[in-house]
């Protein structure tokens, strides 16, 4: 009998997680830790702009590349925020990040082209980059000179020229923010290799001390900035995301709008309405809300274990003492629900916490994490 | 310098029609029968479905594969229309059927596969078919036994055999159903050929005479289903398709689902709430407004020029004297848009004009029409 699936899509797999998610499913009352999006619902003014969106008929297909006055507003927030002055044709909208990841992995990354990732890295990273047949290298989240020297010297050796250096910074799943000096040793590295530099910043507005620097300001000239309303404006299943290129990378987003065309066609319409008003509609309540949750997970956490200090985003990323397959398995049994690292790393003790949720949940579920570190760590 | 693109996405370019609508965009007060979408608003117990949804803080993610509620609400809808009864792990929702279309070739296209089309073609089919360096075979929409008949020998001497067979009917252009004995004809093909048919009923809610038949009516073990409400209840811009599958063909989707949760991740979450409603939303008053377009375009263009009979969509795609490419241009310069049927055919010959639009828009862009042919034809 013939193999009813293309080859391609052998490449691509989420059995093993779902398994886990699966067992997850089974319990009663969980205290779930695992979530990858906020807990706080859409800022009103947003919602209200969509709402105004579908009573007054933005229902019909927008340009393929996005509103107009979307990509307007992008180009002056991405302005006021980094100095840095898009084109508005340089801008395109999709159906979140992921699509945006996705459309732009099609479009640059061709069988064997080495790509550079930071590990841990946001798990869809590597996924493309197997899908697309492409080589992955990595450096450490905490990487500084030496190690970036260690990078370039065998990358000579291997004679290989790194295609695309893809980071999230706030980092999912650490929280971590990349300081400017780690910036600026990605930028040179970039210049070296005539690489592109792909900032994925989906968590750039959950900035707890203001550390966050966008690449672009570093490097205006080879950086794609990709960003949405997913996580900023609790957004995650209205599916409005976006990547502002340089001029050099003009090419990149012609042909990305011609991929949209074949497939996601455009964002949907009322909600690139409210991502016009998501970007003058501010979250410090939020912030202040998650601040102080971050600042509970850390102090239960430090004196168990180590961990990145999260900078950032609403996730904690500590080692733990076995195989984090193992922990959550063990985790569930307690009703507590975790994301295993190994899903972000080749290092596959350490697992994701998301505090993106009710102080008492936090509270509860911290404490039977820091039992079990205790318990299995003896 | 290095090709910052990937060899694949130069598989795919819209320039040629790009330049028609840049033409297009100059003209002041246009008479637009290039129109691809219904110029009726959604239907308001929609709109309060998807209002409500928004309200509800139906923002977050949904399952990767749509709604539970909304997948089972479709194998309630095609239960009744067509007495299949699929599996709700069977559907998959995603962000409009060129998604689906697109997750569907990355799932099951491999290299050099076979994919049959019929001729005139929508037109995201061939250039998938091209992305995928997959090979295209095509027969007219007219055929008959005779015609499936050369088709099988060719194939045969060719020692190829088809994977996908993929039509549309209503047919976006010409709006022609496909008969019970012409389903009945690719469903044979398709046995022997151990051949996936995938039914693109995207127009079927536009069936002027009740004359529109499901291939899954007809083989419902090979047949995938594709539809949404981008047609039926205005939703073009809101980004909600489907495709429903038979139990053999479970893989397919499961692979789908997995693609999308790296691609599109999930259809807008306030809009498949407002899919739920459409399903039980009929538009008889918009199809009676459409049917009487239909027979007013039938009627003034069937005395100068052929055309396949539209029983359904909102097109007609009449023959032209000249190629189809300087036809457009040169109606451009009398303020008509239109479409060029080179896009859709091997035969340049003849053009799509959408009755989606006012009467009198209709009746004096038909007239331009009507006049431009009796003159070229001369």
């Amino acid at each position: 009998m013939r193999d009813i699936l293309a080859p391609r899509i052998h490449g691509i797999d989420t059995s093993e997680i779902r398994k886990v998610f699966d067992l997850a499913a089974k319990i009663k009352n969980p205290l779930n830790l695992s979530i990858g999006q906020p807990d706080f619902p859409v800022p009103q003014p947003v919602k209200e702009a969509m709402i105004k969106a579908i009573e007054d008929n933005k229902s019909g297909y927008t340009p393929t590349a996005g509103l107009p006055q979307l990509r307007e507003a992008i180009v002056e927030y991405l302005h006021a925020k980094t100095s840095v002055m898009h084109a508005a044709d340089d801008v395109i909208v999709s159906t979140g990040v992921a699509s945006i990841l996705f459309l732009l992995f099609q479009t640059v990354v061709a069988k064997n082209d080495a790509v550079l990732l930071i590990d841990p890295y946001f798990l869809i990273y590597p996924a493309l980059v197997k899908y697309h047949e492409a080589k992955q290298y990595t450096i450490k989240e905490d990487f500084d000179a030496g190690e970036i020297a260690a990078l370039r010297a065998r990358l000579e050796k291997e004679k290989v020229k790194l295609k695309l250096i893809i980071f999230a910074s706030p980092s999912n799943p650490t929280g971590k923010i990349l300081s400017r000096e780690q910036l600026l040793l990605l930028s040179n590295l970039a210049e070296e290799h005539d690489a592109i530099l792909a900032s994925d910043e989906i968590y750039a507005a959950f900035d707890y001390e203001k550390k966050h620097v966008s690449m672009a300001a570093i490097n205006k000239d080879r950086t794609l900035t990709l960003n949405g309303f997913s996580k900023s404006h609790a957004m995650t299943g209205l599916r409005v995301g976006y990547l502002a290129a340089p001029a050099r990378y003009s090419g990149i987003v012609q042909k990305m709008v011609t991929l949209q065309q074949y497939t996601m066609v455009c964002s949907p319409h009322a909600m690139q309405w409210g991502a016009i008003t998501a970007l003058k509609t501010g979250i410090d309540n939020e912030l202040a809300i998650m601040k102080k949750r971050r600042d509970l997970v850390v102090s239960k956490l430090t004196p168990v274990t180590r961990l990145p200090y999260p900078d950032g985003a609403f996730y904690v990323y500590p080692e733990i003492p076995i195989d984090s397959a193992d922990f959550v398995t063990q985790a569930i049994e307690r009703r507590l629900l975790l994301v295993p690292g190994y899903i972000f790393s080749a290092n596959r003790k350490s697992i994701r916490i998301s505090y993106a949720t009710r102080e008492d949940i936090l509270e509860e579920g911290t404490q039977i994490f820091c039992d079990m570190v205790k318990e299995l760590g003896q």
